[in-house]
């Protein structure tokens, strides 16, 4: 009972103005805003350039070297959400490819997050579908055991609940907990709010170590300032 | 004897015609068709974007470090062959560079695979010589110990015989062998075909679970829908 | 006493026309020139393409996970220096964005070289900040641990003191000593010369076993031609 | 508010005979008996050999190369409990040695998960607290950071509640949800029975796929028995 | 046709006593003996010290995750064989364990060697039954996929066909062709020999230099022998 | 000139007194006391347990898979040194065996540390010859290019000179140099004498929280104790 495999096909979603505010945020920003949490780690890399996204989340465990659960995953689906896929073993398979993303398209999907492989990554740009992956990899799966759709599951330490937000950029992937999406939207906006004020004085030739008052902290720390390095 | 250092100078390879149709059909469609064989693994990254090709393979197996049978391998190389290089040991030097490719288009060669690294990668992009390599180093090679040209040779689990297909592009490389060609080639046209009509269905809204037939398959494994997740 | 934490003021740096001129040659050209070494490693990638630069070497040592020594360091940049940041441990943080790269264009340094992640990737090209980098990671910092400023660090297995010269392109970062700069110089240029008479044969059809004079080592080292390989 | 640092003093545990029980089971049996879930990768490994334990949970959230937070999770562990210690990004630090595992010895814990890096692996050894890691390592930490203790955490994309059970041996650590617990002794139990059973008969010279029934399986799998094989 | 699935029942092996020649010299000494070629690559660890074995390679294609040809390759294995067990994809599962050991033990097979994971290995030990693995993991595998068994198969660049002579000792595993086998024993006798000669006179003090001869090659490298290092 | 091969014959050691002192230490004693420096990365790694070293480092940088320095380094090593190699880019291959050991243990050397891999690791356990190695493979190496031995190398970002102390045990490899060498050794020694009352302390049940003084710090941290989490 307790390790039944399911396809939960109702989740709850944050509003879409909270997702769509993020998703014009930036990943470092919301990471920052949130309390430097929610990063799903430096092996997750986008296949495309310049692309920010947000989107609710759909969530895949899968077997590794196996997409049926991916194909199950379709059809709950709906606009503004974003595919996460992840494997209960380490796999380098390309697990989704531009049929899939045809499919994904037409219900509005945003983008994938995947732990995993993907295939097809040229023409996945073409139809400029963002995929964030751990691997680039032509080599196909099965469709031979079971998985779950839409359960908690888990990249780089982060827990993503199925309705989490996840933002996307050049720089990886940030999840935020459905609930703290609001909170995480404000803190975000204050965040750029005061790194505009911060980066006018930086570009004016002001110093990183005075407008962030850092020059009492080095001292307290022991750090001095020597003319040069005595051997 | 047995552990001679030999240049085949000799090899066969396919027929051209089957070899540029295998060129046009990407690997995960080559992939899939001859039955999901064939990647040499998601570590072999292409240095440019958008390249697709296949040629017969010219192979090299090279002691790391020392690109001297890299040299050797250019003069059997023909128009239409694709450079195989190989190490006995993993080794990330830069065993190729702009001079060689030079040398290589002289003889028409399509492209170079090669287990190892590589450098003037700005420089092999604008002369428009793909390469897929695990590394990127502009770290220099030694002339000094011996190897062999046009011998079997494996990357990734993948053995490749000289004269084999290689067909490489944004999502990797594999290998098809020569016996196998022709068979692989008819088999990626009846793939295309097929994904041709799936993708008609898919982009009219059809659901791959239908699509495929998986619905059956997913209440076999124990795949239970449900509203929401019982704690 | 032995390892208190310092901020270096004052370094020596090369002749601003030795490091232009190195930086023009490309970073494979000034590896082999000085004999096969100061190559940083394959893993510090540039998070740009086509960009090639050289600078003179102000170091930061650092703790991982936290960025205040490279906020230190930003007062003892010149015009022509780049930015060459450590960690006393592997870090895959986001050490780096685009507030200190706006500091930075202020002050006229040419880019970042970094052993462990930057963030802001995007923003940065938009600037034309160039950066090498282990990682690309939205995850933040804390300013919690000192470190030191124009120290001699080491990446991959080289040393780098400051002042030294950088060389960094898409083929990776080569480290100078200050002190051999100028003949790292001259010697490139002999190799540059020497390789364009090189490129003229190889284009002209020469083969390098016959350019570099390799029959006769191939038949010293036991190499035999064949036509085919016996099983 | 949502992002603040808590120290949690309270947690509920599994029934002390139930932990114990689970304990002599051993990893592989436990994790087949709750559906092959739990596991959190090869990566941890024990410093030990032939060791096995279980016990409650008490988890720890760490920034990288600082243990601060190691230390204050001791005054909250009891005995039986394992001490389970993650990091907000890689490191290799040891961040755990004999002075920790002394305070914890005289607690009554019974060894310490991390996913990160411990030292004094002879003395630990010596003293006989057992201990899965990541890395070995001498480099000592700073105590300059926050952090929280029993939080949920996630290894190797299983998520740890405060409580569950950790189950450890030489084959890697497994984790229990606690309210799994009962259910996973019981069904860790019968198959334990069935697989004496089966290996009475392998070990009489019944072969596996006789047993399991697999004939049909490989049968409809398209497995054909061949003589030899035809190139 | 050409990508069925096969069990191949009937394999030629080497003679018994030169499997056991070979398996008595010892991984270095064959290496050396052949011509530095078959070793597996430093990945593969034994799971137990101070074992030495050799053995006719019976072997195992199998789909990531999946141990269903595990089981089929048992029925054709024979007094003195080693199972090598490959993956058509990386995979940490563990793949193997003592009920299959149990079997393997009965048929007179001497060890596994496989590119994945293994589990239960205290029990393994304790049983005696030796492994060489590339991941320890207790995560358990499903049968639903098939492979072949008694194909050519490939780990580290290294291509071992069915009857190969497996060497495995704590330094790693070495294939030889069986067709070679003969050869290798005798070559390897000549080394240990050799070896035997040189280590008498390295004891009685005499240098490598000057047993191996290599004072005139280094002087021909160019090697300068100095006081001190001139800065 | 400035990259020419050299082997410098004569290179100052710290007392032996001193360095014997510092073996006796353990390696978290020494990093620690010495300012957390020093350590060469958790990747190298003992093929032995329960040794504790420390000697004079005689430094080899090779060619990756050529030891031909290796042996010429032989010759200027004295009772009491710890060879210690590195190479010019990564390498597996095993560099160092039991012949190389037997020539070692005449001149009273150590111990090894390398940066690269080792063979007969059963035979150089049993012969008592303690090794830290990044890698065990059997296999081998040619002599066919050049390197230097006693010039300044670096591992995991620590730079090593000739005669510098190299401190060795379970905990991995920590390197001192030779002007701090004394200061260490006091250190050391404070640093486990209040280690030892500490542990006295710990012993006897008081909290590392209190004896650290770690209270006052984690509440300016803002870490609050709570007695359960809210969710």
């Amino acid at each position: 009972m307790m390790n039944r495999h399911v396809v939960v096909t109702r989740i709850e979603r944050a509003e879409p103005t909270t997702v769509d505010g993020l998703g014009a945020m930036g990943t470092a920003t919301v990471h920052e805003a949130i309390g430097r949490r929610g990063f799903l780690g430096a092996e997750l890399r986008p296949i495309q350039r310049e692309v920010r996204i947000a989107g609710s989340a759909v969530t895949v465990l899968s077997h590794p070297g196996d997409n049926v659960m991916v194909h199950a995953a379709v059809e709950v689906c709906e606009p503004g959400d974003v595919l996460v896929v992840t494997t209960t073993a380490p796999s380098t398979h390309g697990m989704f490819g531009e049929l899939l993303a045809t499919s994904l398209i037409t219900r509005g999907v945003r983008g994938l997050v995947i732990d995993a492989g993907v295939r097809d990554t040229s023409e996945l740009r073409e139809m400029g579908f963002p995929v964030w992956t751990r691997h680039v990899s032509c080599q196909g799966t099965v469709k031979a055991t079971p998985g779950s759709v839409n359960v908690p599951v888990s990249i780089g330490g982060v827990v993503i609940e199925p309705g989490d937000v996840v933002c996307a950029d050049d720089d990886g992937v940030v999840a935020v907990s459905r609930g703290e999406a609001e909170w995480a939207l404000e803190r975000s906006q204050v965040r750029l709010d005061d790194e505009a004020a911060t980066r006018a004085r930086l570009a004016a030739g002001e110093l990183g170590v005075d407008v962030y008052g850092l020059r009492d902290r080095l001292a307290e720390f022991g750090v001095e300032y020597v003319d040069r390095l005595e051997p």
